[in-house]
């Protein structure tokens, strides 16, 4: 049990100074992308830090999808720039520029010796970085939350991250009137992704039910299903049942809004504790081996798929998969997002439901829809088998021939 | 949204030597009472400890309810042993007094600097403590996740607190193996200790209710009833209205015991985020007032009410006094601790849930058997009036004589 200190309510981030000078920062990287900067968020985020008489420099080329190389050159700059401290403003790609940032600021070395081996080396920072206070800008990945930075390895067709509890940031401020000007499309994505986190975190393989390690130090960040993930992850569902298709229908329903972003910090707790399974895994290879589909709703500079899209697409195969190794708490998780007791419940309910929702919000039809066909399956099922490190968390052990299975039914889940 | 990080499950204790090493101490103050002590608790926790080749110094001194007074003595210690890290295991008296230890051990001054002004002068610390982590051996004041430490003040018969963010352990090792020998009236009063934390703090004023101070400064630890506070309390009711009952008839029922130290642990996150309100206050003075009732099960060397009893006795007539400020919210309540939904609740219908537990689990049947009269009532309510800090958190104004209606109310909950 083990979570980053969230201020939430309307207008919480006007209160970002106060908090970065009881953060003792002094001098700040302030990390924030395009996008944010444009909507006029970063500019008001400045404003109010510097009048706190605190120095801010401002980092804004986080790209949407960021690379081991669109990471080194913020990292870099955070080195170069003696900060004492960071803030993040924006989505999970920004959050992750400034976790990254920070830890490369604070111990040195390159950003490819800290990613997860066998990628990366798999290094540990020594000891805590400096202070890191997000403020979140979609409802999303939940990156205030976590203790992961995630990225892009082009060269190697694979995302990956970097994952120790140092990433956590000290301090998410999460106000909902920052999410007010996020288009449907992006509200629609980044709202199955919490789903995908919440869905994923209850039904994973519960913590007792898996081999102690021999020292606490080898114990995984990901710890499986237990009583208090089940808590943030059952809330989160409970909230997407209810308000995702209010925030994606109506971008200015400030319940729906609020409603949404903490059902994303909430989910970020939870899969941060029980960890995400087989829709994560596939969709690794799914948003990284081709880059041809322009999502809509999104910046036209570059073909990619939005990460909760390409989650989501699995996922009711997964689940249709999964229900027999533990079918009461996969319909408990399709109870949470109907809002409602269901009368006998089977494997196919809580795809139905998804299914259902994905419909009501815009989201693809499934893995042709992003440009993939039969002939791609083998090299998508390679990929997702990579993330061993998500696919023990499923509560059934999954072979290539599941994954390519789930990877066929998931084409199109509806027509 | 701000929890301790609490690292739950049988045996969790075991890894109490590699926490303390984590958390970079080499001198460590434990404290622990005697009861823990005899029970073989303490040494084991030692051993692992020093097994790290970590050094202990043992503060076997915690009394149940402490004064400024104990507690200066153990501050004396700490300030005395240059210690650079605490590690508390017992219940919440001991945790309480490990955090004091701590803050006069790293900032110096006399205990009644910190108290709660009026009480005492409310200075603040002015940084971080030393490490602190807790071991609880109850099931009751969830002190593992809060962040006060609450005192005894005998000459001017009144309890109160030291309240600050610092005070928040920096973790807590929640193990249901270490409550087994708890004796059942024990179970009893810290059981009712977490329903009624977790009762008050759902039904206290909402957060957004509430006057926005004009420095986040000034914001009270105690925000109010809110989304996330109801998640903590919410399941904690749940927890209380499903195992209280077992783990108080049969000791040796893991499950049970372990759902009521997490409860105690969530109720505790909980509260420390909304707040309590009227049972609390007037739990204040019905332990304070009188030093004259024994309580079966607990060490015969003072008469003194337990916390837990003291505060439930008045909870039924409390929750029938707010019950027209947030109707529907008393009705979640009720059917959270039945575990069903209840057909056309009213103002009764929560209290006859508490009175039927309390008298399924052995409490005093109200006020009059903690050794009070008709008489007192003034002297009650006097006291209970003093707790401000508390009171502003009740969904609906609380006049002298409204708490004066509620303690004529809870003299007997039952015949
Ligand atoms: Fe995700
Ligand atoms: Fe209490």
């Amino acid at each position: 049990m083990e979570a980053t200190p969230i201020k939430y309510g309307r207008g919480a981030a006007e209160e970002v100074g106060w908090e970065v000078r009881r953060l003792r920062m002094n001098r700040v990287m302030l990390v924030s992308d395009p996008g944010v900067i444009e909507a006029g968020i970063t500019g008001r985020i400045v404003e109010l830090i510097e009048a706190e008489g605190v120095e801010v420099e401002v980092w804004d080329r986080s790209r949407v999808e960021p690379t081991a190389d669109s990471l080194q050159a913020a990292a870099d700059f955070a080195r170069d720039g003696e900060f004492d401290g960071f803030v993040a403003v924006g989505g999970g790609t920004s959050i992750d520029t400034a976790k990254v940032s920070d830890l490369i600021a604070t111990h040195g070395g390159e950003i490819m010796d800290y990613v997860n081996a066998p990628v990366g080396d798999g290094k540990k920072p020594p000891s805590p970085l400096k202070p890191l206070l997000a403020v979140p800008t979609t409802a999303g990945t939940g990156a205030e939350a976590t203790t992961v930075a995630i990225l892009d390895i082009p060269e190697q067709k694979v995302k990956t991250g970097i994952s120790h509890q140092y990433l956590r940031p000290d301090r998410g401020l999460v106000d909902p009137l920052l999410t007010m000007s996020m288009p449907p499309e992006v509200t629609s994505s980044c709202g199955l992704d919490v789903v995908c986190h919440a869905a994923e975190s209850y039904l994973s393989k519960p913590y007792d039910a898996r081999p102690k390690p021999d020292s606490p130090d080898d114990r995984p960040p990901y710890q499986g299903a237990n009583p208090i993930a089940d808590m943030w992850s059952g809330k989160a569902l409970e909230f997407g049942g209810k308000y995702l298709r209010r925030a994606v229908k109506d971008g200015g329903d400030v319940e729906a809004r609020g409603a949404m972003m903490l059902g994303a910090s909430l989910a970020g707790v939870g899969f941060g504790s029980a960890g995400v399974h087989i829709p994560h895994a596939c969709a690794y290879p799914i948003a990284g081996l081709k880059h041809e589909w322009q999502p809509p709703g999104y910046p036209d500079d570059h073909p990619f798929v939005p990460h909760g899209w390409s989650v989501i697409v699995t996922a009711p195969a997964a689940f249709r998969f999964t229900y027999d190794a533990m079918p009461e708490r996969h319909d408990e998780v399709a109870e949470l997002l109907a809002g409602e007791k269901i009368e006998k419940p089977d494997e196919n309910t809580l795809p139905e439901i998804l299914i259902s929702l994905m419909k009501d919000i815009g989201a693809p039809s499934g893995v042709r829809e992003l440009g993939y066909t039969e002939d791609d399956i083998d090299a998508l099922v390679e990929g997702a088998m990579k993330q061993q490190r998500l696919l023990v968390g499923s509560p059934k052990d999954v072979t290539e021939e599941d994954l390519a299975n789930i990877l066929r039914e998931s084409m199109e889940n509806w027509r």
